[in-house]
Formats: C-alpha cells, structure tokens, sequence
C-alpha cells in the first residue's frame, strides 16, 4: 500500500466530507501546491482553474503572506476580540482603503456564511425591520440565516425557513421568460418585478435585499446594465438596506476591488470572505456604511463571535492586500478576463454544446445545453441522471485541469496571477472536452 | 501621542467590536501574551484569568503549536475540503481518539457557532425530525441557528425566532423553585419537567436536545448527579439525538478532555471549537456517534464551508492535542481544580457578598449576592444600574486579574498550565476586591 492511500483511508476514516454522500468519495491527495497549480500524491499537476473555491486569487505558496502568517504566529496569534491591537487596527483600515467610498468599518468573522449572518442582524438592527429579501439562484453559506438567504437546494437542509425570509427573481437572461432586446430591457423587466413584490411584501417591513454582486457558484449571472442601480434606487425610495454578497465576487475576481464597483453603485454593506485571505488563514466580514457604523455609536452591536478580527487572519489579509496591490492583480484581472471572454466566445463559435458563455474578469462560465435553439440544459435541474457532467469533469481533471461544475454550467475562475499563454494553454483543454462533448451530443 | 493611541484610535475608527456601542469603547492595546500573561503597551501585565474567552486553555505563545502553523504556513496553508490531506486526516484522527469512544467521524467548521449550526443539520438529516430542544441559560453562538439555540438575550436579535426551536428549564439547584435535599433529587425534578415537555412537544418530532455539558458564559452551571444519564435515557426512549455543546467546556477546562466524560455518559454528538486549537487558528467541529457517520455514507451530508477541515486549523489542532497530552493538562487541570475549590470555598466562607461557587476543573464562577438568606443577586436581571459588576471587574484589571462577568456572575478560567502558587496570588486579588465588595453592601 503506498502512502497516498494510507492518507486518504486515514481522511476518510475519520472525517465528513461537505456536500456528499461519504462513501462514493475517492479525493486526491494533495501534496503541494504553487502559483496556478497544484499536485497530487501521484505527482499528477492540476491547472487550479477554480482557484479552489474561487478563493484562492493571488494563487497558491505566495511567500509574502506566508512570512506574514509566520511572523504573527511568533509574534501574537491570539488575543481577544474586545482587545485593540496593531494588525486587527491595520487589517480593517486597509480593506475599508480598497472598499467602495462610502464604507467606513468593517466586523471581522471567520467565514462568509457568519459575515452574511452577521448582516442579516445589522440590517435588522439598524431598520428596526424584519423581512430580508433574496434571490433564487444565490448561495449565500450554510449556517441557518446565510442558508435561509440562499435560492437554491442547499437551503433545504436549512428549513423549516424563517420567518420573514423572501425569495426573488433575480436577472438571468439568458434563461429568461423573453427575449430581451438588450440589457437595459432585462433589467427594467426584472426590477418591475422585484418592485411589485416590495410593495406587496410591505416596503416598511422590509430591511435588507441580499444579493450576490455577480451570482456565483450558480453560473456567473452578471447582473444587466441597469439593474444595480435600479436596485439601489428601490432600496432607497422604500429604507431598505442593500447588501451585495462579494463573498465570490470580491477581491479582484471581476476586474474590480468589489464586484459592484463594475457598475458604480455603492451598497450599504458588502460581504466577504474568501479573496481577503485567498483562504491562506479562514477570514470574513461586513463592511457597513458610515450611517450604519455610525449608528452603532450609540445602540449595541449584538454580535459577537470568538474569533472576530482574529489577528492570524487580519494578518494574512494585511499581506494579500499588499499583493494585490504590489502584483497589481486587480488591473490584471481585467486585462486577463478579456482574453479569457474572447476564448469563451471562441469555444461558443465552435461547440454546439455551448449554449451561453458569460464572464467578467477571470469570473466566467459555460452553460452546456442538448440544444442551441430550445437551450434545453445537457442536465435536466438538479440531477445528472447519465453522470455527463461528472465525466466532463473527469476528463478534464484526467488532462489536468481542476475545477468544478453546477447543475449544466461550467466554472472557470483561475487565480488572477494566471499568464496569457498559461490560459490559453489551459483553455485547450477545455477545447478538446467540448469536443468530446460535442460528439456525444451527435449520438 | 503615543504609539498605544494611534493603534487604539486606527483599531476604533475601522473596527465594529462585538456586543457593544462602540461609542463607549476604550480598548487595551495588546502587545505581547506569554503563558498565563497579556501584556498592554504601557508594559501593564495581566493574569489571563479567563483564558481570554475561555479558549487559551495551553497558555499563550506556546512554541510547539506556533512552530506546527509555522511548518504548515509554508508546506501548504491551504486546499479545499474535497481534497484529502495528511493534516486533514491526523487532525481528525486525534480528534476522535481522545473523544468518548462512541464517537467516529468529525466534520470540521471555522468557530463553535458553525458547530452548532452543522450539527442541527446533522440531527435533522438523521432523525428526519425537525424540532430542536435546547436551555434557557445556555449560549450556543450568535449565527442563526446557534442563536435560536441560546437561551439568553443574545438570541433576540436573531428573532423572529425559528419554528421548532423549543427552550427548557436546565438544572440550575442554586436558583431553583425549591430547596433540593441533594443532586439526585435536582435532577430528578429538572428530568420530569423536560420528560413532561417532550412528550407535550411531541416526541417523534424532536431531532436533538442540545445542552453545554457545564453551562459556560451564564454561571458554571453543572449538572446535577443523575441528570446527565437522566437525558441520556430520555433520548434513548425517545429516539432523539443527545447532543453536548462543548466549545467551551471540553478540551480539558473540566478535568477531562470532555465535560460529559465528567458523568460516564456518552452522547450522539459533540460540538466543540475553542481549545480544539485554543484559538492559535480558528477551528471548530462536530463529532458525531458511528451511527450517524454509517448514515451519511450512503446519505448526503448537506453541509458544506469553504474552509472546513483548514490545513492551518488542522495542524494547529494536531500540535495543540499534543501539548495537552506532553504536559498532562487534562490531569492537571483536575488536580489545580481542587486548589481552586479550595480557594472558592474559603471565600464563600469568607464573603458576605458571595451567595455562590461553583467549580470543575479549571471552570468556575462567584455569584455574587445583595443577602445571602434571599439570594437577591447583586445586580438585576439584564441590568447593572449603578455600574457595579463594571466597578467590580475594573479594580480587578487594575490590580493585573483580567477576567470577565456575566450578570451577577464573575468567571475564572485561566489557562491549564497555571501553577498552584500563580493561582494563589491572582485569587488574592480577587479576594482583596470582595472585601471591597462586601463593604459596599454594608453601606
Ligand atoms: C457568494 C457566497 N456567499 C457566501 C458563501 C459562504 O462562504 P463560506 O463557505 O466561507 O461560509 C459562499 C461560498 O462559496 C459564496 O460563494
Ligand atoms: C458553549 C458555547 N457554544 C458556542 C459558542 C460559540 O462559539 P464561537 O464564538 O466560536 O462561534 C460559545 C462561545 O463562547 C460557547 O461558549
């Protein structure tokens, strides 16, 4: 028996692994990992093609947050939340510097499903409102609220739901109900929609509407042009706090610091996780505007967890900032994402599987489908019946590109440090899977 | 102005600290921990008598467990958790190992209230029921779920509350309806009030009764002989998953690696955090019985974070079980547990102003009264109206005994490693401020 096994009987022997049934599990064992790729026990490299979550933005090994990791962990790894201290002062300072203008403090947790928890209770507390309003499609965690917030099936597990917790459509046009002439249409056609449910909601009950700034997990749905603001206009005709989850879509991943900064709106909270550390030390949080820090002046805040601003994670995110910034990540990210939507619209061009290709910086998808014309999906909603997508996604892994899938869509989402020729290389891959694709489409 | 304000005023201007108005708020800067001590920047030192928020159960700065995150940090600080991993396995291993031995599997989480939350989840998926039993007087975290759980004022600003969670009255003998002739009798009176709720809640629909082994936050609350095994019978009649909460209670702050080890009796599962890792990183977990791990072989586990099962967290863990076992801090913290009983009692005796004390382990609480015959506590309910639990923990921290209160309630926690004559001088702060208390109620 060789150690890789060992390994992996030891991890399964002993551990529950997410989203799954344990004893199907056959994982890779992971050795190391560097730059844009990572290695299995085997010695097998993997294109880290969805910077493993999509958290892993400035790629894997960097030596900067490493040394500042190893200089905390000798200097003070922990010291509590009540307490000031130079990188919980730092780390807050340098992600409200990178934020939208209008966010002024920011409440450190450990993950994105407690910083979306934990903006459910501020929102509330700050309106004195009860209702949160959220889309379908979105996945916002899986603790009670975050999973409550979310508008697909791993809310279910999470039910019965809580009160108040409302459900809307966000925009998706390529699946939509029409044919819309052009952006500006959908979202008009979207927002009238979200405006009658407002209103028959109760606008005044109302104290938050979440939504992902760019939908991620759920198939990179870039919202139209038109609907960002159109949602900051409703939230502020009828007081309602508008929360853009960047959990995904934030630190860079579009071309942008945050997400929504793609279409020059200013939430009155976002949420993140993931990008602020790139996952080198578990690290989230709620960036309030100065209103909402400002009321908190005077009412209590009633959060609080264990590990708020710890400082190994404030740590690591002092040092990923200064990455970004250093390695200049966010301007390449954009730079990138344009060649990564012309090879996209290549690979539309040439696969008949292809039904959509949507990106946004190094955000993107590929929504497979039987059909161009009727977009009927090469699954059908929530099942895999002839296991395609798992041998699409083998294949791929099998020529060495890791990443990961959702109903009938593709993600692609690399670290932003990704080179030209790196992506293009990689993308070939995916060429000759579409074209496996394709053949068994004709069949 | 000095260095400390500059940090304090940068920590306030973009830190929300937890569970305050922030206007109030007039931080220590924290510049150095080591062992049983923290140390402010104007060099003041404190006796860490809480171990912070009773999690830095090993001592601050331990070389062993910085040297394990030091040794991750630059091998691989990160990978996602579908991936199996060395430290992924023998953290997990570990944790099993020195878990009551019907325990088999742990799934991995950032904090204790992402414990709670997945173990909800855990007992629903199993059971198929969906109501949830847990006490008033506990404290199970601040995310939706775990503060539906709490039985305390922190779950209201997580209400609306969510169907199904259902509060009982906890053994608590000191402030009970009667005078109880021993344990066994508190127990048995506690154990036919929740038999009699069960079975009016409807026993086929309970998935779990959550309890804290020994109730932390709100007083050292510990159970009373024959209650444990009391829910124990009452789970097994009914077919309900018991389930003990021991972020902070386990981990050898009791004298034993779990709280529940305390009274032989082995529940379905067990949520901890804490002192899995004292804090050095961020972890948490739920341990569950063979029964339900079998059941999530062929079950889909609908639970899922980014960073569940961390690398960094794992080999934290790893590192810090060790410390537990090389320097006998389980044995120890039951053998110093005596010395501080011992203490406790002669203060009782001692303090006019002390209705109570209560102590396992390295776990124990004064509860300070108005009239010892009357039991009126020193405070009312929810309030401190003339500041004086404020006062009280005020002239503690000036004389160096850093710890915290909770009601009429003073915690003393400190870390495992505290040797006899250290735990001698920081009580005799304490007791120097009981005089000071005890004159006041003469006044
Ligand atoms: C948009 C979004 N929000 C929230 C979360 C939850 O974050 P975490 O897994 O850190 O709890 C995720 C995780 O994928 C996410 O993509
Ligand atoms: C008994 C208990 N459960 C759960 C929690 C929540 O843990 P965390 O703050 O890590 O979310 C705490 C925190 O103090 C606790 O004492």
């Amino acid at each position: 028996m060789n150690k890789t096994s060992v390994i992996q009987e030891m991890d399964l022997k002993y551990n529950l692994h997410s989203w799954s049934a344990q004893a199907g599990l056959n994982p890779h064992v992971i050795t190391k990992a560097e730059g844009i790729y990572f290695w299995n026990e085997e010695g097998e490299r993997f294109y880290d093609m969805s910077s493993q979550l999509v958290n892993m933005n400035i790629g894997h090994g960097n030596k900067k947050v490493i040394q500042a990791i190893k200089d905390q962990a000798d200097k003070l790894p922990f010291i509590g939340p009540a307490f000031a201290l130079d990188v919980r002062a730092e780390a807050a300072k340098k992600v409200v510097e990178v934020a939208p203008a209008n966010m002024k403090k920011v409440f450190f947790t450990n993950s994105g499903a407690e910083a979306n928890e934990n903006a459910i209770k501020m929102a509330r507390m700050y309106t004195g409102r009860y209702k949160m309003f959220s889309a379908y499609r979105a996945y916002h965690g899986a603790t009670y609220g975050a999973a409550n917030l979310t508008g697909e099936p791993r809310r279910f597990a999470s039910e019965p739901g809580i009160a108040g917790f409302v459900k809307f459509v966000g925009p998706y046009a390529y699946r939509g109900p029409i044919e819309f002439k052009n952006e500006e249409e959908a979202s008009k056609y979207y927002l009238t929609l979200l405006r009658e449910q407002i209103e028959y909601e109760g606008s005044e009950t109302i104290a938050a509407i979440f939504q992902e700034s760019v939908v991620g997990t759920n198939g990179i749905l870039i919202p139209p042009k038109g609907w960002m603001q159109g949602v900051r206009d409703l939230c502020d005709e009828f007081g309602i706090m508008m929360v853009c989850d960047e959990v995904m879509a934030g630190w860079g991943r579009t071309g942008e610091w945050f997400a929504v900064n793609n279409w020059n709106v200013q939430p009155d909270m976002i949420t993140f996780a993931k990008g602020s550390t790139c996952g080198y030390i578990p690290l989230g949080g709620v960036l309030v505007n100065g209103k909402i820090a400002d009321h908190f002046n005077k009412n209590t805040l009633i959060c609080g967890l264990t590990y708020s601003a710890h400082p190994m994670g404030c740590a690591a995110a002092c040092a990923t900032i200064d990455v970004y910034k250093e390695e200049n990540l966010i301007q390449k990210s954009k730079e990138m994402g344009v060649v990564l939507g012309e090879i996209l619209e290549e690979m539309k061009e040439k696969h008949a599987s292809v039904g959509d290709v949507r990106y946004i910086g190094l955000f993107s998808a590929i929504e497979l489908v039987k059909d161009r014309n009727s977009k009927e999906p090469l699954v059908p909603y929530g099942k895999d019946p002839d296991g395609i997508m798992k041998k699409i996604l083998g294949m791929l892994r099998e020529k060495g590109f890791w990443n990961y899938s959702h109903e009938n869509i593709i993600i692609v989402a690399p670290p932003l440090i990704i080179k030209k020729d790196e992506l293009r290389d990689a993308m070939k891959i995916m060429d000759n899977v579409l074209d496996f694709v394709d053949e068994m489409m004709d069949e």
